[in-house]
């Protein structure tokens, strides 16, 4: 997905909450949005928004000297998470589609994302997801293309999201490689985070080798790129997976709530619906 | 009020939007995002936001061309606002304290601001600030000094909310002198809208010379600050005026709603409270 203009200010208002997050020396703040104001004449529109979100985080890090600014959020996330997922397990089994159940509890995960401008409670959105009419819904075909996987890849998205994700694959219960980002960006999720959500009991963790809060291929490692090619499944979690993939070759189902009027427009739904998407199926 | 960092993206979120109802060619948008980004590390701080506004909306005027993007809203929400007055002037009739009702239905129309990141629906805002409680309440001292003044300046915000100005000028029923803007700047009331609102058939209306979303006095006209210094009472309304004049040496009573955070923290309250501020009123 290319960068809208509506996304520039929204790039300056990432900058500026993650750069209050990462430093109280307002004059750092201060030079964090100067630079990145300084950039927008320069940014490449063609590019997908996490790119440009790659730049923009590396900037903050360079400026705060904080590398991860989000570590005690994304922590607490976790253990939120973690908290729910005795009665959440139960949900799912006692459900009627538990497959279903369990995609619709890890996209209600997807909430927690700290990179859109959207407060969320993750006990109400669970509740109010396990409700919600898909916007889009190729479930059919996502049951046809697991039954037939021998190799599952998951492109993992936010922490906390990740406990969510592992209620799906323990679902799934075939073999699955769980790809994170190299380096903390937003609360994106990291090896260690997949590790403290108790994915590394039900899957194989690794890391996609991007920087960016998103799955992009130009900057990822060989090993990713190698699975990305000849999973048979590939499953993407969140908005920024999405922004980042949705013009690839390859099949790829999509899940994740439409958190900006810029991806819900792009997907052709609206802001707040839900969605499971297959692209290039034949 | 001094400019603070988080009005920053707030800057650029308001370029991008004007922008936008300003012209469909998405080139100028981009130049006007670059423009206000490159102006970032030359922000002033210790001007009031208004007063970067100014240059913001400058900018905009000479990149777009369209030197009153807003004029279609600011006539339908004038319209509305007309349609609403014979019910509202019932209300303040039959109310116990029709002085403070008009005040509250006064500040129910400061809703109707299309520079800040608010959606509004004003009937159901009326319904919730006429029982909704103060977080500043100087009443009593402004019943004082509107008792003993004999001449009274009224600075006015958005068109709109002018319709619901006149409702209390009527109320106070004293000498009022109504000042708007120079020129068209977002929704803010010109001359022209405070007729179209019928401000005129029961105030002197006078343009403050402010080409800024507010009333700042370094830009204001001669016969404006002649009144603003010598009025016995100024009554400022809303969020622009406020910013401009709240550092000021004379009485001012402020009425509006914190419609953003940096605001309420400004004056100690919390966002979406009602204020009726006054200050040195020694």
């Amino acid at each position: 997905m290319k960068t809208y203009l509506e996304c520039i200010p929204c790039f300056m208002y990432q900058a500026y909450r993650t750069a209050t997050i990462a430093t109280d020396d307002e004059s750092k703040i201060k030079k964090v949005l100067d630079d990145v104001g300084e950039m927008i004449k320069n940014i490449p529109m063609d590019k997908t928004p996490p790119e440009i979100g790659n730049i923009v985080y590396q900037k903050i890090r360079e400026i705060t000297g904080n590398n991860d600014p989000y570590s005690k959020i994304k922590a607490a996330n976790i253990n939120e998470a973690l908290e729910l997922y005795p009665k959440l397990k139960e949900i799912i089994k006692n459900s009627d589609d538990s497959l279903l159940t369990a995609i619709r509890i890890a996209i209600a995960g997807n909430v927690i994302d700290l990179g859109v401008q959207k407060e969320f409670n993750i006990k109400e959105d669970i509740q109010k997801i396990l409700k919600q009419e898909f916007a889009v819904f190729n479930y059919d075909e996502f049951k046809t293309h697991l039954e037939k996987a021998k190799s599952i890849l998951y492109l993992g998205d936010n922490a906390g999201e990740s406990v969510f994700d592992r209620l799906l694959i323990e679902e799934i219960n075939k073999p699955v490689v769980f790809a994170v980002r190299e380096i903390p960006v937003i609360n994106d999720c990291i090896i260690q985070d997949a590790i403290d959500s108790g994915i590394d009991k039900v899957a194989e963790i690794i890391s996609s080798g991007s920087t960016a809060p998103a799955t992009i291929l130009s900057l990822c490692n060989p090993e990713f790129l190698e699975k990305f090619k000849n999973a048979d499944l590939v499953i993407s979690k969140g908005q920024g997976n999405y922004e980042g993939l949705s013009e690839e070759s390859r099949s790829v189902f999509f899940m994740l709530k439409a958190k900006c009027k810029v991806i819900a427009r792009n997907l052709n739904v609206n802001e707040d619906d839900i969605v499971l998407k297959g692209i290039n199926l034949n």
